[in-house]
């Protein structure tokens, strides 16, 4: 063979290898990819390392500082003020005062989403993925409305929320006033089943649990190669703050500091599993917190440079950690000031996983697709109204905030203002010092006014509605 | 020739360049690293982008923040609590409550550094190193405590601070019945001149001055191959903080963030010149803030997730920003969260420069080269006491804080506690709820106690003392 054959075969080789490589590419290209969905309660802004908190809470989180190394972090990710409201969100794309899911319940209510809401694992089960909830679920805590009922396949964790786990030592309980809520699991088409008491024992265990069954659900799936809507929702670090009796001690700076690390292991426990399956480069990971931290001491949690703590429309309410992760798509390193919301996540996931978006209602969801995967530097939200309860507190746009009423702790009612508060988040950070730029106003007012037109036709559900709900013709 | 001969003279060649790189390696590596020491004025922790702030605020720090990931950035870095105090403690490596600098001079006293205080200037230019000025220097404004009476070869700036730029535009004001501060330049051995008045125009203009000067000198350094101290001490953010006329606009979002947008491209130009003088590798850059932000609005600054601002012995009072790049020496993208301290920037510097600390008087300074560079995962410092003029407002050690004081602003008086407070930094970051660890005391007060001990023989030097001072006998 002449020098010059030779060269044309191996040539014509390499054409072929690099066809095939170009094929399979195009081919993971088209792959639905796994969602890893990891939200933690009531962790403020201030907690994670890369957010100025890690060892300066006692606890580096190296772990979840590398997903935003990786990825992308935001610094202006806004929930709404409380658990249930911005679950429901979330799993809704509608904000929560559309769906009677405004305020966490205090029972004697049919509490929790109506099954006429469609979820984002309704959405996703639809477009074929296999999806699973594992933890704090709180939108609906009897049968009808548990997660298995609400489009996940399989769930275990609690149907409420921590604090009730706080019962079990308390001086004075006992079962017969008030009986503990239990962990559950179940499966769609079948009942849920009561594994055990949610105590203070338990308490201290459940996120192990809810880590450990999360990897061996991905191990599945990653078998049987179907995409995957892996919903993790960590009970920590909710109040009682405290860590799983392998993390006690292990920092030497307190309970805090023990959970913040068993937290970063439990984070880092996923992110190994996924690169383990090798399924790394075709799994979006996002990690974020319902809603700002808890104002209770001891178990106080920290804003950061924020002011407030959930249930206030302060930026420490409901500004929170946001990284999300995805290889070769989403771009490593990257941080962004740009505004978005909890509730665009059913339109931006739906989107990337070419699931449906419901059109015979209003979705409050923007698709943010395009500004996640860098094909936009702007978000497609420049504001948001923000809601306690069902009182319109304040409205945020761009940098400025609308204040109605004031109102610095969960337990302060209210109170409204003579005049709102125009306040400059640029310059005024912490909330306290109205300014007189009223023209900002506008573009708010305008806002809450396109809101408002769209449940004339679409009323908002009451709290407490039962099943079946169907909407008014 | 034979293959195997050509292979040998190949072998051979490549071995001497190899020798040749070693040995221009090995002198670069014996090469004194220049210094670039850039100081803030008042710029609060939370304004940098590495540090929570930048786009937060309106203007993104890129190239500031580029130090940090090239370099590494400080969590627990920790000044004085007021302007000449921090910068006495800067150039003497003793605090400032030994030399008579620990309060910002309102006149009528002999003002700043007796010249019997050795500066890191002076030591620095013992061990060769050629040493300049550029901007505030504030530790003394008549001749014989000028910067060039004190170490420096050359300087320019202003001798006290930026406040009294503002009285040109004040309501009242005439030069009769005060006289504005100049802005001077001088050499070592010569008279200082002034060259203008310091007024609200020069305001806006002074720190592109300063940055075009410090890049000149760089130039000249580098032309001329001997090492240089460059200590940049730029007038921003301190109020007026007002941008310079190119940049007024620049952001949209007000002057506190174009004033922002400017610190960060005159850092770039600094930055750019070390670059293009192909000294990078040689040259250590330094950036930090002198103390915490101001009080007074609309020129507040922000110090992030802590409370309280300069003068005060809260976090926000003292802890600040700091970054430190030199490429192949400090580990790149490395974050600590380590106590250290202004005072121990002349024994660390001093040591890597192979420059002399004095040995006749009480040194605070401790070397942290061996932090800095990595060698120890720990800082050479535990604590260290804080004071607020010449009163011990609260002591600082691992993660507590002994507050024998309450004082939430700089016009609070400090009112003594009945009981001082215990913080534990961890669990409280903002200092509001005090602990009873009481353990934590011990060690403090044996730091207080050690600190007093080294004062008997050598006492304290009264502020307003003259020159000639002596130490007694």
């Amino acid at each position: 063979m002449t020098p010059v054959r030779t060269r044309n075969l191996l040539f014509a080789a390499l054409v072929g290898v690099l066809a095939l490589i170009a094929a399979t590419a195009a081919h993971a290209a088209d792959k639905k990819p796994n969602i890893l969905f990891i939200l933690t309660d009531n962790l403020g802004y201030g907690e994670i390392g890369v957010y100025g908190g890690g060892a300066t809470r006692g606890a580096p989180t190296p772990r979840i500082d590398k997903i935003a190394s990786e990825g992308l972090r935001l610094t202006n990710m806004n929930m709404e003020t409380q658990c249930t409201p911005s679950r429901s969100s979330l799993m809704t794309g509608r904000f929560s005062i559309r769906s009677g899911t405004y305020a966490v319940p205090f029972g004697g209510v049919p509490e929790g989403l109506t099954q006429w809401e469609v979820t984002i694992a309704e959405s996703l089960s639809a477009a074929g993925y296999v999806t699973a909830l594992h933890g704090k679920w709180h939108l609906g805590s009897h049968d009808g409305r548990l997660p298995n009922d609400q489009g996940f396949d399989e769930w275990y964790g609690i149907p409420r929320t921590t604090d009730e786990s706080m019962w079990s030592s308390s001086p004075g309980w006992s079962p017969e006033i008030a009986p503990l809520e239990k962990i559950m699991e179940g499966r769609k088409g079948q009942k849920s089943v009561a594994l055990k008491d949610y105590d203070a024992v338990q308490r201290r265990l459940i996120d192990a649990e809810i880590t450990k069954r999360s990897v061996a659900f991905m191990q599945r799936q990653a078998k049987a190669g179907k995409p995957f809507f892996m919903y993790v929702s960590l009970t920590q670090p909710h109040l009682p703050s405290e860590p799983n009796p392998a993390f006690k001690g292990r920092t030497g700076n307190g309970d805090w500091a023990d959970m913040l690390a068993e937290m970063d292991a439990n984070v880092g426990q996923m992110l190994d599993a996924v690169d383990t399956l090798g399924i790394a480069d075709n799994t979006i990971v996002i990690f974020t917190s319902d809603n700002g931290p808890e104002f209770i001491q001891p178990w106080d949690g920290w804003a950061g440079p924020w002011r407030g703590a959930y249930f206030t429309a302060l930026e420490g309410g409901i500004r929170v950690p946001f990284m999300i992760r995805w290889p070769g798509k989403v771009a490593a390193g990257r941080v962004s000031n740009e505004i978005m919301h909890g509730v665009d996540m059913f339109a931006t996931l739906a989107k990337i996983a070419g699931a449906k978006v419901p059109d015979d209602r209003p979705i409050d969801s923007v698709d943010q697709s395009d500004f996640l995967l860098g094909k936009s530097a702007k978000s497609a939200r420049e504001g948001f109204p923000i809601w306690g309860g069902n009182t319109l507190l304040a409205v945020k746009w761009r940098n400025w905030k609308l204040h109605f009423y004031r109102q610095d702790t969960m337990y302060d009612p209210p109170v409204k203002l003579g005049i709102p508060f125009i306040i400059n988040l640029y310059t005024d950070p912490r909330e306290e010092k109205p300014t007189a730029d009223s023209w900002v106003v506008t573009p708010m007012l305008k806002m809450v006014g396109e809101f408002n037109a769209t449940t004339k036709d679409n009323p908002l559900i009451p709290m407490g509605t039962p099943d079946p709900y169907a909407p008014p013709k």
